[in-house]
């Protein structure tokens, strides 16, 4: 302590270890650190107080991969397996007859209304526990085809960096994921330390119901609502009821959550994380139908919001390619 | 310390401030103590983890007071009078005409088509910035009928102490209300130490949209989710995904909350506010048409969940009637 007062001036921050030990030296690590520095020293001018910082995040492809699909759509498709010997019908019936037949692009042909089909019929006219009980032992034994691992090792250590930096700083930090929340909050806690009151996303009906007597949630096939894009500053009013001082996203699902974070008054930090990484990980932006980000590239780049080039900026992509 | 230590085994507890001081020694504070004692003890069989001690508590007539009206429809009816010039038509249309004849019992009467209509016609087609800012407007000069005190005086000081106890245990403490989530979440931080992210609530339908290029979500005049009853255990599911170990109501809309809590396992707590003070506050129960406590009542007692009486457990009901 003494000594630290003595060296203040001469750099004694540098004794203390890097918190963001996963991210090269370079601008945006600098932008984040700079932000994170003046929106927490009492009696800067860009100062805000411990309950207003908040900070959102995306989660798939944000804070763990989503190629080459969405990991939930693997759950999906794997209940649809399970599930098949119970319903003759899906055979000749769409998406699930392209589905069994190995066709996954056939399948998922068929965009939003395909997909909410099959997250009806294969995570609905259950209990909220009976869901959380299936995503839990699936996450238990599935692996992803590529990397062949868990999919909650599928996660980016810089991120999960960044999060804990922030909650040491005073921010809560929240997702605000298009992905099912229902999907998310079984894991979220271990996985990011993010417990499941601060993730908010997509969400079907449900119903309390007395059930021999006993109350349950029942998840009913009904769409409820939808956490992307213009729905996503919706949700963060809906769920938190403050605007997000800092968000990241990904893709341009996530760009008018950036932008309801730009419009707030004092410091602000928005940023995307750039797929510029085919041998670490993937490389996609404006033509890729998972995670497209091309009209938000552009808005960050006019705005000079931060751009993470995965390549560049991350030293270790995955936890267990730190090893 | 060392003096405690020696003390300890002779009731050294005792030198400590009561953190409870407006409740009267019995039966329910002792059960609220003996409950928090239980769960926060490492090493006791009932001992539950920090960030599983969620505390939910319904808002009107549990955090403060609903008589003769809710606060809200208060609110709703000046704003009605405010607006009637701009409305010609309100002078022959219901629930407008009787409203603004003085007739509020009579505009009721309708129930809660006729309060949707108020709310509707009073509290949306406006940002959610602005909606904020009438509320908090209308608390700083708004009088109750019956105390003449601000309606965020008009509040509970033993709940208010319950749950500043709760949270310095370790605690995290949400309001679930039938209330309007966007009435509550202006003053809720302030009053009561509940942030906007912690408050649950009835909501209506908001649209993210760019006005003049600036990003606003705009409150449209369409129901959303109705926070009530059956609906609570849905929105504490929605908005929190974990299940209460302790949750406070008052009345019959709050008895699925507390079949809920109480469905989980291991240790809980759940209770009622009994309306039973005429002088200091209101008496009420089976007969009111707010604040009905009648099955609510009847499932309490059978089932051993604290019954809180105002009249014989709170040395003092309101701040302002502390001094």
């Amino acid at each position: 302590m003494a000594l630290c007062v003595l060296l203040l001036s001469s750099g004694c921050a540098s004794l203390k270890p890097d918190p963001l030990p996963s991210w090269n030296e370079g601008s945006s690590k600098q932008a984040i650190v700079g932000f994170v520095s003046k929106v927490t020293t009492p009696g800067s001018p860009d100062f805000v107080p411990v309950p207003e910082r908040i900070a959102t995040f995306d989660n798939d492809g944000t804070l763990w991969a989503e190629q080459p699909l969405y990991s939930q759509l693997f759950f999906v498709l794997e209940r649809v397996k399970t599930l098949a010997p119970q319903h003759p019908e899906w055979k000749t019936k769409e998406p699930f007859a392209s589905l069994l037949k190995g066709d996954v692009k056939g399948a998922l042909s068929g965009g939003d209304k395909a997909v909410a089909e099959l997250i009806g019929a294969t995570s609905t006219g259950m209990s909220t526990a009976e869901f959380d009980a299936l995503v839990t032992q699936w996450l238990a034994t599935a692996k992803h085809p590529r990397f062949n691992q868990p999919y909650t090792a599928m996660v980016y250590q810089p991120m999960i960096e960044l999060m804990a930096y922030l909650r040491a700083n005073g921010f809560k930090t929240f997702i605000v994921s298009g992905g099912g929340m229902a999907f998310m909050r079984p894991w979220t806690e271990r996985v990011y330390g993010v417990p499941p009151e601060q993730v908010v996303g997509s969400s079907g009906k449900t119903q309390f119901e007395l059930r021999d007597g006993k109350p349950v949630i029942m998840r009913l096939p009904e769409l409820g609502f939808i956490n992307d894009g213009p729905g996503k500053p919706v949700g963060i009013n809906e769920h938190i009821g403050r605007r997000p001082i800092l968000a990241f996203g990904n893709s341009d699902g996530d760009l008018q959550m950036l932008q309801w974070t730009a419009a707030g008054s004092g410091a602000r930090f928005m940023a995307f994380v750039h797929h510029t990484d085919a041998a670490r990980e993937w490389a996609y932006d404006r033509d890729s139908s998972i995670g497209r980000l091309d009209k938000g590239l552009d808005e960050a780049r006019a705005k000079g919001w931060t751009v993470v080039d995965m390549k560049k900026d991350w030293a270790v992509v995955f936890p267990f390619a730190a090893k």
